[in-house]
């Protein structure tokens, strides 16, 4: 069998989440949270469980999910999306961003990227076909160069992924960010496929601007998120994407040969919980700007210079008055020597900029936090 | 944006189960039970979700399910497979078959499926950049032709896919078909993906015959099955994949960009059933014979002729003596004036022989089946 992905191997989370169990390390690795969804969430899905509603859901999604799910845009947007023809439930942001991009991408179609960039995107271009063409980003303000992006776009270009807030840098995409994008969009007819599975996720002053608050860009745009990050169920599992009509045709031409649909309990807890506690997601800011504070205090007086969090549960640190090493080495002696399991950046870009910087998780407990703190800065 | 499956709306399984809810007919076209998951299994997901276990699961799935699976093909079909390194939870058998095809299939490879298809097989061959060559079975015996499968081989053809017990046709593979699939598959060193969701699904005499149960042809193998067939649940959408070590690290690569894990509390609960209740499965067969022979013998006074299902929960009617209709206006004429859902066989097929044959699912209470039976048996 000759490979389809021959330069890949498991994961970056995989790989670390398993160095961490076995060197019984403090997990800032991989991004899940370390507390439960909540009560009602998981109360509905044993009621619905026990009622027997377990056979196939409809392969869009139910209903009622996505009604709720256009029901949260339109509050939050204040765009009104019709949940019948836009609004697809999936098996996860993670199916949600392979069908896009399966979706878009013809064989010789190349797709823009920035990196660091979350690991799925390329791999799924491929697989399509495609190319990724890939833009850096770099420390310590990851700043996307509009001319760079410009300069590559060939007539082969058929769309752009962007992701905010950004997985890993923690940094949200601007309004100047968004009107340079739109003018190269609209010059260039390009599709946008926005991971925006932080949400819900952004810090102090600084707003979540989605595709979805602009008619124009939405209109040539899947717009993707998580109910995993949302409701601190990444098992789950459970996410979707919205997208025009036209868009989501084909989008679900897709889909349906990729899962079909989406667990069935899941779907009616899901739908009660977007009804019921809709406090549940404006809270979730300050939750995590809580968490982002705590485990920035507690590294004060490291030698680590922590990089500023906008959104996101994570947060950048760069190491270079500590170490030498490289990032992959420096994780590797973290997660052995030390007992914190973190990220190297330099596994989210084609060609790694050398930056002396890794990403941890701050979907943890205080304690953990404060614990992880302190074996960092004993360094 | 220009279509990646242009020739494709929405699956018959979609279409026919909306006309069945709109005309209030008595559903026996998609394939699901009217009847619920076993007691141990929901209790499962409820206990598990209840006491935490919300967070991603690895790629590849829980180590104790796979485990569970491991022994349940020990035990059914006489092999020693590492679950380690060669069992793959996946989100459905649908997302398994996607992903295998993805693995096997580069631009321009031929890939030989059998007509009447499963219906995802085309299209993810087709995503991937491959070519589907259509092999034609018909009623009423559904019998491959090897000699035609041996012409249909080609530099280009990389894989087959086979189905056994086979849906739509309700028929199995024999040990025959084995023996000719094993010559060509060695001669021109072919890969096969093999679905066998229906594998506990067998009637009388009729053994399932499995790729498991051959070592060779496994070592060349994708088996992949589902656990909503096995355990009442299409709506947890939870199946796996066991391929040797080698396919099975193509498999996982393309996994873990498809969907990444399945639902966490759904792998604990699955885990507790086939540890506890192995009878469930042993069960599934007589329980399953019972409903083919109630549909059947209250269909004894049709006008309908009934073809004889070996497996899976269809069964296969050939309505000549009662219409000239072709089969998909047949079937809207069953379900708006008769109140009874069923699929045509020709959209299973390339180019339909044009057969007068429609599929009925069983999977439901006695009396469902008695009541339709009745409505039918007055055409
Ligand atoms: C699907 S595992 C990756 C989780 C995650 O989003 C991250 O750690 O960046
Ligand atoms: C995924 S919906 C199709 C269910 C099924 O397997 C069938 O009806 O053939």
């Amino acid at each position: 069998l000759s490979s389809k992905l021959p330069n890949l191997g498991t994961s970056i989370f995989t790989y670390m989440t398993g160095l961490a169990n076995q060197y019984n390390a403090i997990n800032l690795s991989q991004g899940f949270p370390e507390f439960d969804a909540p009560k009602l969430l998981k109360q509905g899905l044993a009621k619905y469980c026990d009622q027997g509603f377990n056979q196939y859901a409809p392969s869009s999604g139910l209903a009622p999910l996505q009604t709720q799910i256009a029901s949260l845009i339109g509050r939050k947007y204040g765009i009104d999306v019709n949940p019948n023809d836009t609004v697809t439930v999936t098996s996860g942001a993670t199916e949600a961003l392979f069908v896009a991009i399966q979706a878009i991408t013809h064989p010789g179609d190349e797709i823009i990227i920035f990196d660091p960039a979350y690991d799925s995107y390329k791999p799924a271009i491929e697989l399509a076909g495609g190319r990724a063409v890939h833009i850096t980003m770099q420390a310590p303000d990851y700043a996307i160069n509009w001319q760079q992006v410009a300069a590559a776009i060939t007539d082969k270009t058929r769309g752009i992924i962007i992701n905010t807030p950004h997985n890993p840098s923690a940094k949200t995409l601007k309004q100047a960010d968004f009107d340079k994008l739109k003018a190269l969009v609209l010059k260039h007819d390009l599709l946008i496929i926005s991971d925006e599975v932080y949400e819900h996720i952004t810090f102090g002053n600084t707003p979540h601007i989605s595709v979805l608050g602009d008619a124009e860009l939405f209109s040539r745009a899947f717009v993707i998120s998580s109910f995993g990050k949302t409701f601190h169920c990444t098992g789950w599992k459970m996410g979707y994407c919205v997208a025009p009509e036209v868009l989501t045709q084909e989008f679900r031409k897709i889909h349906q040969y990729v899962t079909f649909s989406s667990f069935t309990p899941a779907q009616l807890a899901l739908t009660d919980m977007l009804a019921e506690e809709p406090e549940h997601i404006t809270a979730l800011a300050p939750f995590y700007q809580h968490k982002r504070d705590v485990l920035v205090n507690a590294l004060q007086n490291s030698r680590f210079t922590i990089l500023p969090s906008e959104g996101t549960y994570f947060l950048l640190l760069d190491y270079s008055e500590i170490s030498e090493l490289d990032d992959m080495s420096f994780c590797e002696y973290l997660v052995k020597e030390i007992g914190v399991a973190a990220i190297p950046l330099s596994v989210f870009y084609q060609t790694a900029p050398g930056d002396k910087v890794i990403r941890l998780c701050f979907a943890k407990e205080d304690k953990t936090l404060q614990q992880a703190a302190k074996k960092l800065s004993a360094l």
